[in-house]
């Protein structure tokens, strides 16, 4: 399934700057940046149940706000992008 | 429908900041913002494309990045969200 993860962590002291790197951290290795706070994320359920514990590990709820929404397939129909970055395909072939 | 509209708009200008501030009326004006550059939007398919081409209208596509995704029904289902943002419920009931 193909998880979108905003995040909004508050940086207003070094340890939100520092939640921030690690929040970012966590969703690079399980996805990619699509925007600044942004990541599309290929996960099945188990993985899914590792990324949520890992960012959840890692955010402060009292300060931050972190959001994950689930896109139903073929994820094509339901996803638009405009503008200068075009997301990898994670189904597409690679072309080395 | 529920339409998740994430943007990066360039700020190092004035002209950026001002793209910004634009984009984020149009989404204001459609739907609620549940993070920075995140907006929920309910909509149907008239209201979908007059918010595309009014922002599209917006960005600069050589310098901006604007993606659209769609949830399903539920979406309660689709959306997860963890930290001190509680987005409104569009469906409940409206307590004042």
């Amino acid at each position: 399934m193909l998880i979108i993860i905003t995040y909004d962590v508050s940086t207003v002291s070094a340890a939100g700057r520092k939640r921030l790197r690690r929040v970012a951290k966590v969703c690079e290795s399980m996805g990619q940046r699509v925007q600044n706070s942004v990541f599309e994320c290929r996960v099945d359920q188990m993985q899914l149940e590792m990324l949520e514990r890992r960012l959840l590990d890692e955010i402060d709820p009292a300060q931050d706000c972190l959001r994950l929404y689930r896109l139903t397939e073929p994820v094509d129909l339901h996803i638009k992008e405009y503008g200068k970055f075009r997301a990898v395909d994670f189904e597409g072939t690679l072309i080395v």
